[in-house]
């Protein structure tokens, strides 16, 4: 570039990067809504905010050379999170209108609503109907939400009596010279945007819930009151958000897990950091059999690594460097040691311990292995997230040429477990990455082998050029419980840096050392995890298989205890315990279906003399006359094929 | 004590307490050998040593008022202990002969021989013999061993140049003005002995082996030469020992571990944390599933807790006090976590976290639960001490009157145990100690019960009167394994202690509030230790059902490869492998015999074409025409019943 082109110029013209890929120009001045009315007017209109390189901003905001573009319209995901921001805005000022002193901390939206945190505000769940009422005012004033740029002295006048928007403006006031306010009504928040135009445009608002959460996450800090709302454009979109929230409650894993006493998380034994209770245990021994049998049938080998390594060894794998920060260091004399954030490493140091021909390979490592990963204890909740968990962990050490067959075989694994628990899936294969290890050679390989996999299955997938790990390439699966919650599922990831790290080789048929590819997978992924989506998803109505009380013998009067044990004796191959409380069969019957237990069987009078019992399942259908060893052979099948539903009388 | 009574006298009389619980009078400043000399004259002759209150002491030493006495004279273990430490000054002395300006360290004797440790040695195992041959002719020469009391600036005078001697010395000189030297013809040494009265009564002596060894154990100090002997009355029994020693390095757990890659301890991944290889872990697996279906056969429920707990929960179960030295212990934010020494508070926490009536009890939790002990980094030894070792561990909490059955039933099930490996064992119940927790009636209804359960199986035991546990008596059983070592066996410990911390409860028939108590149990004890003890007893000869590799298919040749692997495929409920390796029959057999196979098959085409199999077993013993299924349901029940040795062809 000359001297005299570089001259300032009124206009200079940039470009920026439209969803299509082609380039708009505009002028170096330009603002989200210019780009949009560039476009066409209708859009200038119609523009709400707009997403530069990914993220949401108001539409005032300024665009750059190169920038990727998205302006935001009504109807879209983008414009929901804009609307409830706003809509976090009326709560803040309704809670202002009615109550005195309250000091504002923040108001963001959130994936699925919005939340302000407020301190010294005193109230229950029973005062947000007025703040609903409230809200509902102000939006029906439909007061238009005006932004207005000021200085930081002017921002800091304006805000004298709220000590947190202070400390955060004093954070701002180091990268800029002005910050933005928004009005509406009476009321005003310092608030980067961006926002709908007026208050009217906020469709249905409703307040869920009042929480405690501390100023900035901290627990040093102050202890806030949270009030969560949501905002739809519509009422109906509301109503269907609110039942499936309620149907997400009734089903959640911690008020199931301690009704049917599956696990704690208590005080005095730390957070994130669960007990497994008989029942509890129960359900994971059935879990780990299931995937003990599908790796024993496919060729794994067990393996078992310590919890606390030295930490050499993660300086070795590279962990070291990524994880540091989120994992439990200690030191034992001179030396550093860490519990594991990963089992793969251990398996790496075992495979690594002998030598080996290209006629042992594949190598195929399985572990319950235990990973600890220091999670910030306000993020600490139930079994979804936890300081320590256990994957199934497997690792394959496999030739170049062999990829193709493990990772179908591990695919048939996957499936397997998917469909044995009716959830539906869809897959992704996620390709090399810019910065990569690895010879382009070995990607070539590998990726082909991917595809070649999953174009066998003739199944749809999804290809994410560029999104694999910078070590390989991988297939991941997410899945959908029973009330449509999408969840990551299990993933296949191969890895061409491990075995550099470790040094590993095998000795190919060529009589020259080779390096051998290794392959992460798990079935499950961590047991926390899958088991606390599966009491959601099942609603903690486990199939036989997993029930970690299978049948109920309820005795209709004490006349028959004896033969009721009897019957429990002959089902000794389950899970069956008597009910030989003191109480009435319609009791009994009640407290079995409250236990979740999948079938009763009733025995009076009548069953005593015939040899037979009665059949009762959790849909409160029930058979009459029902021979002994009928059902046993129903439950044995219903069990070993691992059926989903109670079928004996369906 | 008057004034008067209280004047010093030339020689007041003290009392000292014999083995027989009898007080020998003697005066004030008696000697050791005084007192045997007032025993008897023969006595005092033959008098070596002393033990006061337990401890080892020379003869010289004065005795006090109230101390337990036991004259050692010649034939007893405490006096081979005295001439194994003379044996070591021989050692020390032969050294000195034979290298100039060795710097001695130290010298004591141990369980079973005794070492030296030398600075500034350079030697190898060929020139222990040299050494043997010099120590023989020091015990030829008979030099009288002479103790002389010196100052301590005499002492510094005479090991001006033994810089370890002088840093010893320097400790001593805190709390003593004279120390003792022991010196045999032209050599002395710095020590409290006791010795025997001439190098001539040292009998037998060996020197074994040659290792290094920190100054004081501390590894931030100089390593040093240690050489290990050991010495015997007579020469049949150093021969007879060393016999032994042999046999038990030939099954050293971990050679055999590493020739059939069971376990490694690798230094990039930590002292004392094993990593169980695929045959490792698949003998802990098969040991798992065995203490699995006793536990539920007899009622157990597996429970799982965290190995990280928070402080807390040992500070409420007392272990923080007594262990915290032992505990791998790090924080947190503010809080303070450990890795767990015991599993007990983890369940006692979740017995905890629900409310029991009578009718519950007893309540049996089960876990494979991994505790942690911080122990020296020179202590650690393969399998035997490890860091991170994993217990079949039994927590019961029953009522006061529930003790005996299940006490009874927790003996059968230690025997089953113990029977199934051909371990024979002993019994002893420790009682109520001098200090102790928990009222007179829980002690003595707890210890007839356990006496009736012991009566009632109509074995000897040993009664161990006040060895109790302060929270509790025990039985524990001690185990003989093939070559004649014992070893530690499985307790059953009853806690009155821990239900108090935990403030456990449950509801009794009277309606009332009363607290259980705690019964500790594991079967094998730590995991670790007994698979290394199961290595020597087997010396890697595993019988059938624990072994890595059940059955190794031979084909003699090529041609018989097809047959071969659809045997293997007929043997699939087995671990079965083919030789398929390009090599003689006869290298294969041996191949199959070191990796301690118990069965191979061995098949050409005479079994082809018969459509049978030749059976050999790890003895050497071989069969023909044997037919297929003959074969397979002996093998299931030589499983099955958990059968020590191949019997197919005994």
């Amino acid at each position: 570039m000359s001297e005299s082109e570089s001259e300032p110029e009124s206009a200079e013209s940039i470009a920026v990067v439209l969803p299509d890929g082609s380039e708009l120009e505009v002028p170096e001045d330009a603002t989200v809504e210019d780009c949009a009315y560039e476009i066409g007017p209708g859009l200038g209109r119609d523009t709400v905010a707009g997403k530069l390189d990914g993220e949401l901003v108001a539409k005032e905001e300024p665009v750059s050379d190169g920038v990727e573009l998205e302006i935001v319209t009504d109807g879209s995901e983008a414009y929901l999170r804009v609307m409830r921001h706003s809509a976090s805005h009326c709560l803040a000022q309704a809670v202002e209108r009615h109550y005195d002193d309250v000091d504002l901390a923040i108001g963001p939206p959130t994936d699925d609503g919005f939340y302000y945190d407020f301190d010294n505000l005193e109230i229950d769940e029973a005062d947000l109907a007025d703040l609903e009422a409230e809200i509902e005012e102000i939006v029906e004033a439909d007061y238009e939400i005006e932004r207005e740029d000021v200085s930081i002295e002017e921002a800091e006048d304006r805000l004298a009596d709220e000590p947190y928007k202070l400390e955060l403006l004093s954070e701002f006031a180091d990268e800029n010279e002005q910050v933005s306010f928004y009005r509406q009504g009476e009321w005003e928040d310092l608030c980067a945007g961006p926002h709908v135009d007026s208050t009217g445009e906020i469709g249905a608002v409703d307040l869920l819930e009042i929480a405690g959460a501390y100023w900035r996450g901290d627990e040093e800090n102050t202890m806030q009151t949270r009030i969560y709302g949501t905002a739809f454009e519509d009422e109906s979109d509301l109503e269907e958000y609110l039942e499936r929230r309620q149907e997400a409650q009734e089903r959640d894993h911690r008020r199931i897990g301690n009704e049917m006493n599956l696990f704690s998380i208590q005080d005095v034994t730390g957070p994130g950091l669960p007990l497994y209770h008989p029942p509890g245990k129960t359900v994971l021994k059935e879990l780990e059999a299931f995937v003990e049998d599908l790796n024993e049938d496919a060729g794994y080998d067990y393996v078992e690594t310590p919890h606390v390594f030295k930490t050499d060894l993660w300086h070795r794998s590279g962990h070291y460097e990524n994880y540091e920060d989120d994992m439990f260091i200690f030191d034992v004399g001179d030396d550093e040691f860490g519990l594991k954030p990963m089992n793969c490493p251990g398996h790496a140091a075992i495979f690594q311990d002998q030598s080996w021909s290209y006629r042992d390979l594949p190598i195929r490592y399985a572990e319950n292995g235990k990973v600890y990963r220091k999670e910030q204890r306000g993020e600490l909740s139930g079994l979804s997230r936890v300081w320590a968990f256990t994957i199934d962990d497997g690792h394959l050490f496999v030739s170049p040429e062999g990829i193709e067959a493990e990772v179908e075989a591990i695919m048939d694994m996957i499936v397997d477990v998917l469909e044995t628990f009716d959830l539906e899936y869809e897959m992704a294969l996620a390709t090399r990455p810019e910065k990569s290890a690895g010879s382009d050679e070995i990607w070539e390989q590998a990726e082909s082998q991917l595809e070649s996999v999953l174009e066998k299955r003739d199944l749809e997938y999804d290809l994410e050029e560029g999104d694999g790990a910078f070590y390989g390439p991988k297939i991941d699966f997410a899945f959908e419980d029973a009330i449509g919650r999408s969840w990551d599922g299990p993933t296949v990831q191969l890895d061409f840096n491990m075995p550099e790290r470790f040094d590993l080789s095998y000795v190919g048929e060529d009589n020259e050392e080779h390096r051998p590819v290794m392959i992460h997978r798990a079935l499950y992924g961590s047991y926390e995890r899958f088991f606390m989506m599966l009491i959601e998803h099942y609603e903690g109505n486990f199939p036989l298989w997993l029930a970690p009380e299978q049948i109920r013998v309820l005795p209709i009067s004490d006349a028959n205890l004896e033969y009721a044990s009897e019957i429990a004796d002959r089902f000794d191959a389950f899970r069956v315990e008597v009910d030989d409380r003191d109480s009435t069969l319609e009791r009994k019957i009640r407290a079995a279906h409250d236990d979740r237990v999948p079938y009763q069987i009733i025995v009076g009078d009548n069953e005593e003399e015939a040899g037979n019992i009665s059949v009762r399942d959790r849909f409160e259908d029930q058979e009459y006359d029902v021979e002994i060893d009928a059902f046993e052979a129903h439950l044995e099948a219903e069990r070993d094929e691992k059926r989903t539903e109670p079928d004996f009388l369906q």
